[in-house]
């Protein structure tokens, strides 16, 4: 039964009136009954984020021309308040187009739901048929996608619910990697490289690179692969999941000055002091649970770190360019954001729910990597920290396999001669 | 007569040992003399400096096999230490391998020259023989530049002096631009863009964007380049040339907030109220002409607003990022960078002294620019503001021709397609 609108669009379009075949989806009673589909983005976007977007909407495509794929406009914020744009309908174009660019361009959003609110987005799902929903995110989104499923199994309303893994962060579990985070990775390799640099070249002793990440280290983590000469920086790199009081962290600056003369330090705009506290940052609101929009740690520090060493010390704060900088996006990442979002497609028709897709390493060397499924319940929520072997023991810088593990997925870097050194030593 | 020095070099690397022709150097008495060349870089790197060092290695070792081209480790400073490479000798490969490496391969420094360094440089210089000096830099080197040169003629040292221009500030005289701001401009416009397309997705209430450039606009303004469509960010512009109350800024912002939900604000790190302070930012010292390392002023301005106007507000500062991120630099910037290295020996050839080379603009469609000269007096300590008709009325967008001056100079920007928009106008 196709709705007064479907079917208006239809005519209007002079497609999509298609017979439909009985029981092609998986799982279902195999009668010809509606079946549309809904997508929506949850938490921070990504700079590859629209690339598994595009790859969705090419799939369902490709599979159930007849069916709508709703996408929330904004997030669940959408489905609350029954904003979509039907991307089996209209801007194909528009949305293969959008694959290379930052961002999200069906929006996205941090809205907590109410239990009130899971009731309403079952409804508006009844409205208009929707009895499949691919949600793309971290954690926290995987844990409204499972919650949103159990829900919709009380009220006997039947939904699939598929999760498309997506967070800078790199924090969820189960899957080798996460579509976003080699992104974000390679900016910050790049941003450690070319700060390095100017810094080498106009030495300021301490320069500080603020890289994102608010409970792990996985970010910073990668500015390790920044150094291709002996003393390229960063020179130390702190992770949150080491808390280090500014005592710490000065003793390190002081050795690598006296030692080099510079010192270039990584640290996450989420790093606490051996207290519990920011060193003194601005932040939004006391508990780790809030997102801070105002984060000044890497500044805070310099300041800081001045005035206990009378070094002079500088910051810089990429901030959202770090997830959003499609020039310096990584191609590996890129494809596998799509990957993940065909495979979630192929378990929706396998007739799949309640599961995420993640991504298997299959071989380092060549790297290959190949998409699976986990049950939502085993990653919602859950947050998976840089694991202890990948940090040194001194707290300040990587260890054991972890260049290994991230090299392949952040691409090719370009390695530039070292800085040249005079004749005064070899001339009167 | 050759050094001892270049003698065993030249036996030791079968090379150099070459007959000189006498008087083959423009504007010398036609003697077969030693003549040698120097060449330092002043004041901060940019992302194309090495390439225009690396034309003017080039250049010479084509025109002046026979002599030395010392170049300066760390600046002036290894000029006062006498230490030097010489690049006529060695690491041509590594010259021309780091022409595409951001910051300066042979360093640079922003020591400030007294009248007994002059001396000493002077002494310096007559050991080596060298009676030419290339100086890379902005309005400070050329001073520096002009002022050595005099002392020369007052010690009766003959000495030829040629400015290279050099600034991501884009603020010196005559030269239609400077090598370095086309770069820097063009990072800001992807940071731009890109955190723009990220808060579109995702809409923090205001979100800063803090650009270099602590007296002029020039880098600020080019981020207007970043706007594809209607309500493209950023909305507001900020200039040092014009100096703003918080109030004033506060009433800008709500004024786009009420009309469209979220503003992106560009501001430079120089930045002052109407009362000539940064907005009660961190600043090292109080006088303008201090290089600032700790500024923050951008989080700043983003807690005043918090602060007066109840929107959350956060604030991005690439710092440094934005004068050496070798990925988005670009390259008509990077080919005009390496034309003054290589006009600069020419008119080292030519006899020509206490000049600096120019870039003139011959045609803007199809974009095309020739090297000229100048004299250093005309550059030297002057510094060009963002014209007043390039400012707009309101003093927070940039107005006038200035898009046409910029757009050939930063090359081509991927355009990606505007945000969905939903049917929740359309359906129940």
């Amino acid at each position: 039964m196709l709705s007064a609108r479907r079917i208006a669009c239809g005519l209007r379009q002079g497609r999509r009136v298609c017979k439909r075949a009985a029981g092609e989806f998986g799982g279902t009673e195999g009668s010809a009954r509606m079946k549309n589909a809904a997508i929506a983005h949850g938490g921070g976007p990504t700079a590859v984020l629209n690339a598994s977007l595009a790859a969705v909407c090419d799939a369902w495509a490709q599979h159930r021309e007849c069916d709508s794929l709703f996408a929330a406009i904004s997030g669940v914020w959408g489905i609350l308040n029954n904003d979509f744009v039907d991307l089996a309908e209209g801007p194909k174009e528009r949305i293969s187009a959008s694959a290379q660019a930052p961002g999200s361009i069906i929006g996205s959003s941090r809205q907590a739901l109410t239990d009130q609110d899971y009731d309403t987005i079952l409804e508006v799902f009844r409205k208009r048929e929707i009895h499949c929903f691919f949600y793309t995110g971290g954690n926290g989104s995987m844990e409204t996608a499972l919650q949103l499923s159990r829900m919709a199994r009380e009220r006997r309303y039947e939904l699939q619910v598929i999760g498309i893994p997506k967070t800078i962060d790199n924090d969820l579990a189960v899957t080798d990697h996460t579509p976003g985070y080699p992104s974000a990775a390679r900016f910050f390799i790049h941003a450690a490289r070319d700060i390095g640099l100017d810094n080498r070249a106009l030495p300021s002793p301490v320069c500080i690179l603020e890289a994102l990440g608010r409970n792990t280290g996985w970010i910073a983590a990668a500015t390790a692969l920044a150094r291709f000469h002996s003393d390229d920086p960063p020179h130390l790199i702190y992770f949150p999941e080491r808390r280090l009081s500014l005592d710490r962290i000065a003793a390190d600056v002081e050795r690598v000055y006296r030692r080099i003369g510079r010192v270039v330090i990584v640290v996450c705009e989420g790093q606490l002091d051996d207290q519990g506290a920011p060193f003194g940052a601005d932040v939004d609101r006391p508990d780790s649970t809030v997102h801070r929009l105002a984060s000044n740690l890497a500044h805070t520090l310099a300041q800081e770190l001045t005035r206990k060493l009378g070094l002079r010390a500088r910051a810089e704060k990429p901030g959202l360019l770090g997830r959003s900088c499609g020039p310096l996006a990584s191609q590996v990442d890129r494809k596998e954001s799509e990957a993940c979002g065909r495979a979630a497609v192929m378990a929706a028709l396998a007739g799949e729910t309640d599961k995420m897709v993640t991504l298997k390493r299959v071989s380092n060397s060549p790297y290959r990597c190949e998409t699976g499924l986990t049950e939502l319940a085993n990653v919602a929520r859950f947050e998976r920290p840089l694991p202890d072997e990948w940090i040194s023991a001194g707290a300040n810088d990587i260890a054991g396999g972890f260049h290994k593990f991230l090299a392949p997925l952040v691409g090719e870097l370009e390695v530039f001669p070292e800085m040249l050194s005079g004749d005064s030593v070899r001339t009167p």
